[in-house]
């Protein structure tokens, strides 16, 4: 019993912390004024983690950059050579107004870099493109989806990359390039920057895989073992969908307006794959949409079993019930003391007597079974 | 009981495997570069098995093509023959590049026909059309809809049809290039995609059609004899309809985009059929979303029959209680020992009680009636 | 009781035949060309009725044609003179096919003409228009709403009309030609269209002022006296109301086309009038729209009255209970048999007993009335 | 209770009558020619009133004309005077045939003004604009809504409306031309024709207010007393909502064509009122789409309000038996005449056993208490 | 128990006036001529406070400005100087008709400024920009969000802003004009307006999170310790977000056309940031719906958590009384006066009915338990 509600406990704690996540708080930005650099989400990482990746087709090169040496990660621009900047961890608003600045990067790009909370949504500027969504994660332990902001930006040479703490979403990436598998070498930095968006979308076909799998285990203990902490898990699943679905649902603008909007940034050639990208996308939304049908029809089968079992128990509870209160009103019969009470005075009364009430309880029996009472 | 609870578990089984359905397994390909070909369904057949039927006005030729002699399959463009090269069974991802080399495929186009997740869709390439969706077939065993992944790559004088295993879907049209019954044999390769797109949009009315018998014998099993299973078969029957939406759904998409993008792969003439392959696709979507409205309904129908029969149960029942309780509470009256209790040593008091207590029961039953709670 | 049964019983089969009509059976068709003209719906009529209509502004003439005749009624196009060809009854699809090579029909619009699942839906062709919607009936027998597929061919001076059995829907616009009535004679085939559309609309409003009747029908019953056949009428009502929306609803979409696509064969003067057909298809599909929010309300509103009188119900059994059963433990008291019970002695305990029982009694009728559980 | 009962039957009445105004009869037109002149509502008026004004910035002239003369009222058109005629009572079709031929008016305008049960919207003609809108009025007594069709044509140099019955919506107007408040007297017809539909978007106003105040009560009574007719009252009010929205809805779209459609009728600095008078409009729908939020959250409460009452009577009730029944039982044990059945005999048994059972009583009090069931 | 009943009673209040703030009272103002410069709020504050910013980059003066001097407030356009007048209150129509007299506002403009129940909107005028939108602010003391008119005319080198009461919203806009923070000295009136908007924004991001804070709290109670007043919270929050939502909800419309709009007012360095304020409302929005689904959710679990716990109590009762009522029957047989009752000589008759009945009750229990209902 003890296990039982512990279990029961937990998975209440874990539909408490939705809201937390859903709001994110805000509140030592207001007022601030517009293009202030100020960083909205907790602080994850001790220092921030420059990697810096320059490529092409016959050269690789990798290191990890100090921040103070941010500024000789911008060579004078040399065809050919795609540069990819990679920085984890956003606490530290000094060196990404520096880098900001050295990239040519409007005000509210930085702002939007640091405010961990954005929607996500891509935007044209003369020179870049900028591109923030959230990157999911299903954490076993607690088994909740973790967000965390990614943003993009996308110049004609380079890629800017920005994750609030170091993850391994880029690491497939980072390896395709090292191992020129695929056209990633041969190709400019608008198709990196599709290879680390498509990086981003993979991840949520793996965060859903993970949610279908609850799902598919609160199939099994609706069915099997409906208890009170199946709700609490189908609420929690319910909720964690709702997260999925904020965070997704733009997405489907975000693509629309990349493909549509002819960028000169992105050639025809990686549009192509921006389509697949937008596809997978969908594909992904389409899913958490059907699996919040499921968890709808889920919880209806859960609510309409228990309600069942408790009817059972009830109509059962109350046939004993109606069963011994008419026998029990017969003995009262016989325990009353009037002085001319015939019956009493018979030899064969009693057995008569218990064979009499065998035949009503047996006759009710019989009765609430044709009633299908029973 | 036995019967009846083994059809119960097995309606809830049915249920059970829903999610495993809409939630397609792609673990293994997560961080694979794009365009990488890899196989994410099940293997459904030993090896692939290729068709090749190639066919003009006069002429017609069928062979079974070894996977080795592919490329013997696609000769110089000849004017006027239309190739069909049919595949079942997509595991064999060498096979499938080394297609997609002969036929100028785009990378992205060869992953997409071996990840049999995909939703409906159709691009639009240099050289050629890609369009995928789903092929739905009713499985009476398990009276499950069963999903399997189609593609066709349409070229000026070609298509090419891939499916995850042998079907029959396709023998309807098979026959008529055989027979040169209607007019495909008169008409190019885009004809022969229509027909092959109708082939499989005839198939949904099928499928459509077996759901509407089980909605039926729902809706008489509801009115008739309405007990568990019905909720979970109508659940069931719930979940399939999710299944279908999502497959057909984005097909609405599919068509409008085929018939709006002017492609000259696509005759003026043959468009007209396509118009006529949309309408049906539209046809079976409404009566999709109608079967849902009517599935949801039967819901509420046998959740209120439930209730109101439960409620009849335990009216009957506490009215019985409530007819015997006061009865009780008299004779208690008389199994008192007072030393001063006249009635008891009336001469006549004991039948004048019996006379009373029926007096009470009536006039009860008659109330009860009365107001009608009998 | 027993009538009262076999109307619940006649309420619930109604329900039940609603599936049935919302899914037309397709099955002998699968597979086979498209263009083939296969009948799919019963066969109403014995053998196929064609009426010729052949008028200008000064002359009219009206015959009865054989199917042998059919090609007697297309004369070489004279200016000025609209002839209205209508088939009733479409099972016999050799003369179909006949009048479409006649009437230089596309194959896949006579195919749809005898195909009657057809959903609404308009199509232009090079040399006419095809038009297609659904006949609505009202059948106060059954009190079901029947539905018919109903056909236009327009063209430049005729128009064909298609019927799946005699209907008196078109009798009023024959009366108007006859009579030289309206704008009808004066006007060419394509007023006769709209003349035809505007009649078949005109149906509409009767269908919904038949549901409407029904629907007031039942907010009496529900008010007054709630019983179970009420809900498996308003469910029933709900299902016509789900029938009636997916053969109105394409309307709006039919109408719009029509009007949008400027079509050398309607006139401007014409369009007018199309227009208004339009909003009145638009009216119609509002007002069912607002009776599905009715008919929804109107179920809420008998599901509560109908739990209210339960809960009324179960709540005046358990006061009876609730009153007696602490008056027996009272009588049970003095029925013990100890042998220092100082009461069973004194003169008075019956009597005061008697007295106190009373006034536990209403005492408790007093508590529960200021509980207002009375 | 009398009083009670009737007021309930007198919410109960009003939902009655919901359908009855939402579904208009249109019986007597059915199969009558387009443009065919038939009043399709009741006679609410005994005979037409026709206003004439006629204005400019100097001149102002009013005259009550009989319809006999209706044909003096139009002059030949003077630059700079405008006209207005206002005719209230539809059912004179003689009257109104005669006006739309004076004022060249399409037919089928003159039929949609007298088919009272039309949807809002604007239709352009050559020479004059249509615009027919629906009239609401809040009757206090019978705490409805009652409708009205209000038309209007507009042409260069006049304004013809049209009411069903004589109402005060447009003596503001008329006031303020009267007076030559405001900029009406110096502005052409579309100004006229714009006061006149400020003027009726103003009255939704006052019926949005009225039936936001019989919210507010409804709020109170479910939160202080709710009782049987509260539901009813809320339901009504709901019904009342979705009269509105009906009559409301198509004004966006009526609008936004109006604003859209370049009309030349329309001035550009009239175009900047009608902007305005769209504001209003869509302010209102607004409303009522959130007034029906709180009213279903309103009934949401109420419902659980009524539902938690009834628990608690029931668990009080439950209680109460549960208390007494163990006690009957062991009095019971008391009550057997066992020949040796010791405590009998104890001299102190009998008060020993009502501190028994008075202990017994406790702890299950206590015990209830701590499981909080009390 | 008392206080709990006032807070339950508070929760209630709170719910009840929601209506009273969605629909806002305009009873004065009906039938006024359009254009009226009317005040339908309440007074605010006593007498309106007008203050007067002007500044370029290097100059900033600020002044209270008597409603007497307003006419010196407008100095003849000097190229790179802005004027921002903010006025609170609004009941002083008379300064306010003066005002839109000297800053040539159209009288549509003025009458919006003062009826305080607008829809957001943004008019575009011919040398100005009119934009109304709604302040929100969280009332700790009430729990309630409060309401407020905020209206901006935009015009080539001024801004004007009205506020129905004095408030800190723009302040800390003053705050950087005064020290030259940020762009907002450099930039024009329009980069001013958007300081403006982004300030008004940012408050909604505020009241955004206190309502989070409200719905963790009520997360909590829940789980942990639900009781009526939660539901009662619950009911308000959701009222709390409808009344956000009809003040957010046009926002996004409202933005979508400024930016689309290519006011010559604003520029294309601003229009930047516009989209960023566009971006955040958007994420406001979204949130606000994302609460409105987790309220939903938060009621159903609080629903099934309360009537879990009362079937549970039921339960518990009945089985009981279910326990007791066999054993009376027992002791009621014993307790019967038969002259033979061969039980009632036995010696140890008495000890093994004890036995007996134990052994009942036991079996009873353990019945119950591995029917799992107890």
């Amino acid at each position: 019993m003890g296990r039982k509600k512990r279990s029961a406990r937990l998975a209440q704690k874990r539909i408490m912390r939705v809201t937390a996540r859903i709001i994110r708080r805000r509140g030592k930005k207001r007022g601030a004024a517009p293009g202030t650099v100020i960083h909205t989400g907790e602080k994850r990482i001790e220092r921030p983690r420059i990697t810096l990746i320059r490529y092409d087709a016959q050269n690789f090169e990798t290191a990890e950059v100090e921040p103070a040496d941010i500024a000789g990660c911008f060579p004078p621009p040399d065809a050919g050579r795609v540069t990819w900047l990679n920085i984890d961890g956003l606490h530290d608003t000094e060196l990404l107004h520096q880098l900001g600045q050295l990239a040519g990067l409007h005000g509210l790009v930085v702002e939007d870099i640091v405010s961990v909370g954005q929607r996500p949504k891509q935007e044209e500027y003369e020179h870049n493109h900028f591109i923030v969504l959230r990157g999911l994660r299903y954490d076993e332990a607690s088994r909740q989806i973790e967000e965390e902001q990614l943003s993009f930006v996308v110049g004609p040479d380079y890629v800017l990359s920005f994750q609030e703490a170091p993850g391994d979403s880029f690491d497939s990436v980072r390896e395709r390039i090292r191992l020129s598998r695929g056209q990633v070498r041969t190709r400019g930095a608008d198709y990196l920057a599709y290879a680390l968006l498509d990086a981003v979308v993979d991840e949520y076909f793996v965060v859903v895989e993970r949610i279908g799998d609850r799902l598919e285990e609160l199939e099994q203990a609706v069915i099997e073992n409906p208890r009170t902490e199946t709700a609490a898990e189908i609420h929690h699943v319910k909720n964690e969908l709702i997260v999925m679905r904020k965070a997704l649902w733009p997405l489907r603008d975000l693509f629309n307006t990349l493909l549509r909007d002819e960028s000169p940034l992105f050639t025809e050639g990686t549009r192509v794959y921006l389509r697949d990208a937008h596809d997978h996308a969908v594909q992904v939304i389409d899913t958490v949409e059907t699996m919040r049908d499921l968890s709808a029809g889920l919880l209806d089968i859960y609510l309409s079993s228990v309600s069942h079992r408790m009817n059972e128990t009830m109509k059962a509870l109350t046939l004993i019930a109606t069963l011994f209160i008419p026998l029990t009103f017969i003995v009262g019969v016989y325990g009353m003391n009037f002085d001319y009470l015939p019956e009493l005075h018979w030899r064969w009364a009693y057995p008569v007597l218990w064979l009499f009430m065998l035949g009503v309880g047996i006759s009710m029996f019989v009765w609430f079974r044709r009633k299908s009472w029973l």
